[in-house]
């Protein structure tokens, strides 16, 4: 075996490193800092009012008033809080997040087919409103092919509806959610500009810890949690707080933000690159998610071999220190084709054979050159192995 | 100000500190292995790995199989795991934690009253059980006044309602769940011993991080999901892990059970002083609790000082650096009268002037000295002010 020249982790919306800055103002909760924020002596309120000071924090680069802004164990919770809180019937897509997806499962719900790009279109959405339709929700943008969805507009269609049920006098409220999960550091996640009502977001994906995520919701938006007991969080999310993810998120949503010009500028340039490098080695490769790179996650290839088995590749890279992921990494059976993928009507031989390789704040133009090299070779190699030839 | 002499901190029940061993276990993940459980390349697998062996670790501390533990965001999570599973009537006692009361509210519960020292009569739970009983919740010690509960005569009562049930061929299920959460680190928890068929534990009561918790259950229970999504944990509790936490649980209930023995010893040695020297110095303190030490918390004292405010001595005894709670501080709302309190039938006026002191590994008898002092000068001052003599 030879020696590994390099690492390079290619799977950014699977999972990211804390940043430093995160882990320096994470460090002092989970030591020195450790009080009960609901205690009553000086250390203990100190706790409370740097989560309360973190919590505007959020607020403020959300564009929210901080008493809307409920801190979860993560965003799975998050977005099982905000489905759980509304009956009636859902409108979703049908590439959204496996835990979107099996909260409105048994629901009856809506599931308005993503266009092969993954974008969704806005008058899709309109069509799928019902009478009785409680709620709508749509990734902000998809984490799997990259699609940034055009929420304004759908915001506008939901708008729509709810203008009609008005001059009606229907009362049947209509709220818009989104995860912003994997769109947070990429796109602006105003929620006055984005038009919703309900908004997830997750310090996993934004150099944050993990099991830490944010619902956001409109002010006379009625929540029902899914946790009880002490009443922390407003009621809205029991159990002590864990103020170390806290001060974490506050900190990964602001650094995450005062970079997202420059780092998108940067990612979309060093994605570029890779998409027309692999297209030129390996021109039977196939690209999945929208054309526009306006609508795409900047750091998000979502690229198919077709008849090659992506799983193989993975191993493959993995002896040369190159780290991707296949289809969502995010559940818990990892080599099912992606649902996402079957969804946008991808063939399964070339969803099998996808790589999805998503760059972060480390990678570098040498990371990228390096990864090239080892997928263009890893898909050689399976070629020649299951004796095709390239098409 | 005079210069502060001392730091104490004697509310071990709300909130412990992190342990080292259990920091040094976490720093890595929480840092360079940072990567997805789920995901397909070798460092993610080394974490899916490491979250496995806590598991196991963790399944091995209590008597149980790997399989049968579920790591949740807390306890308070894991009470409403429990909880929410089980459908038909439910046995509680009234001294539960707020996440178990606010769980089984509007079901129709029976609140078994517990006995005024904090000790619940198994003859009492066994009255309680109904024929669509399903479900008995009753915590393994009281966080408030300390009480450990017979779990096993608890359980023999649960035992002999499910023997009728089998005489009658009525198939109706009958769970018997216990909060461990307060009592980890001073009583065995082995699952067979206690003959429970659900536990709770918490990582943030014994020196492991907040919002980790773990809801074990017996083979052949089946739970349900209150967060969905991408199927971890079994499907049990879906979000990307915190493998930090869960490792940090996993290495602190390893800690605390093999400092138990020795720990038990040395803080019931501590209490015992701390009561006497109280009850020497200012004699109308009322101690709640069972009377006999080893049904008693070992480093817990919750002691009464009737007219005077404890939300007043919580003050004056954090300017000397002692930290004390009153009541159950993990309730959002501090200063009401704990419910567990009314619940033992405490007079309001003895109840308003409770403070409850938990010692921990790190408190020494100069520790105990030094917040007796201050404790005896404070109620002593508190009731010069008002204008009261000691009684």
């Amino acid at each position: 075996m030879q020696a590994r020249k390099r690492e390079v982790y290619l799977d950014h919306a699977a999972a990211t490193p804390l940043a430093p800055e995160v882990w320096e103002a994470m460090e002092p909760y989970l030591r020195e800092r450790f009080h009960n924020p609901s205690a009553p002596y000086a250390p203990a309120r100190r706790v409370h009012a740097d989560l309360e000071q973190a919590r505007a924090k959020v607020a403020e680069l959300i564009g929210a008033r901080p008493d809307n802004v409920t801190f979860t164990a993560g965003a799975t919770e998050a977005n099982n809080l905000a489905i759980a809180s509304r009956g009636g019937h859902a409108v979703v897509s049908n590439i959204e997040h496996e835990s979107v997806l099996a909260c409105v499962h048994g629901r009856g719900a809506t599931l308005v087919a993503a266009q092969p790009s993954g974008l969704i279109d806005p008058q899709a959405v309109l069509s799928a409103l019902k009478p009785n339709t409680e709620l709508v929700s749509i990734a902000l943008a998809n984490g799997e092919v990259g699609a940034i969805q055009p929420m304004r507009a759908i915001a506008r269609a939901v708008d729509g509806e709810r203008m009609r049920r008005l001059e009606d006098r229907d009362a049947t409220p209509l709220l818009l959610h989104t995860d912003a999960s994997q769109a947070a550091g990429y796109t602006s996640l105003n929620v006055s500009t984005l038009g919703v009502d309900l908004m997830t977001l997750s310090a996993a994906k934004i150099y944050g810890p993990k099991q830490m995520g944010i619902l956001w919701h409109a002010d006379g938006v009625a929540l029902r949690p899914i946790v009880q007991g002490g009443g922390q969080e407003g009621g809205l999310r029991s159990g002590t707080e864990n103020v170390a993810a806290a001060v974490g998120m506050a900190r990964a949503l602001e650094l995450a933000e005062s970079m997202r010009t420059e780092e998108t500028r940067r990612l979309r340039g060093l994605s570029r690159a890779l998409r027309a490098k692999l297209h030129d080695a390996l021109p039977f490769a196939v690209f999945a998610g929208p054309a526009k790179e306006g609508d795409r996650l900047p750091g998000l290839v979502h690229v198919s071999f077709p008849g090659v088995e992506a799983r193989r590749l993975v191993v493959l890279l993995e002896r040369e220190g190159v780290y991707v992921g296949t289809g969502s990494a995010c559940a818990a059976s990892r080599m099912r084709v992606s649902h996402v993928l079957s969804a946008l009507g991808m063939p399964e031989d070339v969803a099998r054979g996808s790589l999805r390789i998503t760059m972060g704040r480390a990678t570098t133009q040498e990371d990228v050159d390096y990864a090239l090299a080892a997928i263009v070779a890893s898909v050689r190699s399976e070629l020649a192995r299951t004796g095709r030839t390239e098409r």
